[in-house]
């Protein structure tokens, strides 16, 4: 299950899709590229670097696995706010590698300290500043357990800082979110920008998405890049916030990969103004955006989940707290027989009871009301007096599912996504290490 | 998905396997009959009737799910102790089916309770007691919240009670079995016996499976009669220390249908002595012998897993706490991409690794161990030094496979067993109520 990045970038009928992309734009202060290290053995891009030479402020949420990869370890090691560089590699998750894995971080981050260094003395606009290996994060994705591939990664670093480009178009963009495919299918980008004042503050997005049956057993990560300065306690509330009802709406919270990552970085090229917080307009304006951003990256993960051929969403509305709508939605979600319904276009709503029933949480079912999207299934603890099967088989046939739960319990609600399990789930995941 | 029990009773290959089942014997007290209600439309037994004319002890463990099913509602509305029959119906589970669901039950067990009576007014050994309707209990299991089938239930219980019989043969209680099977592809049967004085103490358990990926999303029922006297206080202390590491091990806690019902009966034909307990030395063979048995079912139930090819055992040792021990357990083999990869017969020790880490549980990756088999796979934080990815993919090509997980924290260990993850299972799944 490797994906040629090449053949989808040459891919006509790929390509006539551009369409669906949005159009996102340069964002000043950082300079990308993407390579290949030949880690897959096909030549397709499978490292990333993402470099701010006046550095970048920048928050992080992590994965909450207590085993957690080598490069998260690395980015925890101390409390950066301000960093230079994010280099991204695939195939193999740097987890359960030991010291071999440690080890191989340390050179490379001492490597690629040198080379962009180099770079920086040699550059005109340059800061002519030691970049520091301190300075430097990483992510990883793929494999967990094989040896990390150090000397390929090492000896890919000269052209990785070589290709950096200041400027980035839409299909610059695209080759980059490629660049740290796994099994997605598609490269997932987003872009929102605003006014202030005389300026445009651009946000742009990438991630890479994850098995979808229990949606966090592989790893998410998304890189979210803004030309507006916000320091980074005012950024990690901003991330906080939005990731709570985009990202961790997919995801169970405690069940993660241990490689997963969400950042935001800011260049500080456009100045907001001082001594911002939460209740500034701007930042507000600024939060609504990076939301939305946040919600569709989230989107096109569940969208392309493994195997996925339908989106669903499970919205559970007044439930008596926020974390029980939440543990109904999920425990829905996540149920294989609900899945396996909605691939079979099968309007088998007492399934969804049963994600009900299971969740624990105390409920009266005789106030529930099930909808499959705009029919009511059930109500009154029995099957809706207008419960059409041949309507419902119709609606099922949809790409896209809703199924509402009114709990009529409280004023609480959650909404989650996430996709159907089918057929080529099993054979994308029995076959992933081949 | 339906079973055509006629035909599994009737096929000579099938027939021929008949040593595999152990042979289960006669229960003094019990009579036993299994019939069809033409509930699937196609003539297999789907209505199965337990009766006790001296009436037996009971003891039961239900589904922790927060909505449960009327017949699960009505047996628990007193604190029975003491019953005269147990009635179950395939194909309809009662739950989320309101007042016609209840209303249901209340018409087929004052119907049951007459029948029952006149047939011992009539019977020579009979108590010429009245059967009443508080004396009954049900369970059911099928298709959540479609109406009840009453009225061709209620037409053919003068059939069941009429057919009751008191001497069984494993033939007989293959039968019987078989009548209470929906997705399974074969009835469940398991037989203990002990030498008590003079006396021949026996243990007949039966029991119908469930969609094994995510082990009681979908209904186990299981049934186990004994001829010894044992009173119900004592025998729910017994069933359940043998529920948690038997029924309750291929079960993540509060994760149930809303019908699952472990049940224990004693027809008191034989006497062990008077004022028993845990103590007693007679009890604990019992109890040790009951445990072996609810192990055997149990382990059945995984084997005939939905679309299962492998039967798969994960154990957790040297863990903090049982608790640990148990989370850890339930989050590798509840893990759809531990599963797949199983099946696929992949050695992916790197999702084992997901597994505990998405566990949430603090473990010292350091110390971990883990084994495929005899097959040390991973230890001191890495990939072992002895690793044989060729014996080891030779391994997984058995069908069954064990996990071993040594955290070297402390002394507490836990045993799950689960089986594969295939695309039978979204056939069976995807498809169910057709």
């Amino acid at each position: 299950m490797t994906i040629n990045l090449k053949n989808f970038l040459n891919d006509k009928t790929k390509m006539s899709k551009m369409g669906e992309f949005q159009n996102l734009k340069q964002i000043e202060g950082l300079e990308m590229s993407s390579v290949s290290a030949d880690l897959y053995g096909n030549g397709r891009d499978d490292l990333t670097l993402f470099y701010f030479s006046k550095g970048a402020n920048y928050a992080t949420v992590n994965t909450t696995s207590s085993i957690i990869s080598e490069t998260i370890s690395w980015n925890n090691s101390s409390h950066k706010k301000l960093i230079k560089g994010l280099m991204v590699n695939t195939k193999n998750a740097n987890t359960f590698t030991g010291k071999q894995g440690k080890e191989s971080l340390d050179l490379i981050a001492k490597n690629l300290s040198r080379i962009l260094t180099i770079k920086e003395s040699k550059s005109e606009g340059g800061t002519s500043e030691t970049v520091r290996t301190k300075d430097l994060i990483f992510a990883s994705t793929g494999v967990i357990g094989e040896q990390f591939p150090v000397d390929k990664i090492k000896d890919t670093l000269p052209d990785l800082v070589e290709k950096l480009k200041t400027e980035h178009n839409k299909l610059f963009w695209l080759k980059v979110a490629s660049g740290m495919m796994t099994t997605d299918t598609k490269p997932k980008v987003a872009y929102e920008e605003l006014i202030v004042g005389d300026e445009l503050v651009k946000i742009c997005g990438i991630a890479k998405g994850s098995g979808m049956i229990a949606p966090n057993l592989a790893t998410m990560l998304s890189f979210i890049f803004t030309n507006a300065e916000i320091n980074s306690n005012l950024l990690k509330s901003l991330l906080k916030k939005a990731v709570a009802n985009t990202f961790n709406a997919i995801t169970v919270d405690g069940d993660q990969s241990t490689n997963d990552m969400v950042s935001i970085f800011s260049t500080k090229a456009i100045k907001l103004g001082p001594n911002l917080s939460l209740n500034d307009k701007v930042v507000q304006k600024f939060e609504f955006a990076l939301k939305k951003l946040c919600l569709n990256l989230a989107q096109q993960i569940v969208v392309d989940g493994e195997g996925a051929k339908k989106f669903l969403t499970v919205k559970v509305i007044n439930a008596k707290s926020l974390s029980s709508a939440k543990k109904i939605a999920f425990s829905i979600a996540n149920s294989p027989l609900v899945k396996t319904a909605v691939a079979g276009e099968d309007p088998n709503w007492g399934r969804i009871i049963m994600g009900i029933g299971k969740s624990g949480e105390m409920v009266d079912y005789k106030k529930l009301k099930i909808k499959l999207g705009d029919f009511i299934v059930a109500e009154n603890g029995k099957i809706s007096d207008i419960y059409d099967e041949i309507k419902l088989k119709e609606y099922m046939k949809w790409d896209s599912i809703n199924i509402e739960v009114n709990l009529k319990l409280g004023n609480d609600a959650f909404e989650c996504y996430t996709c159907d399990f089918t057929h080529d789930y099993i054979d994308i995941n029995a076959d992933y290490r081949n």
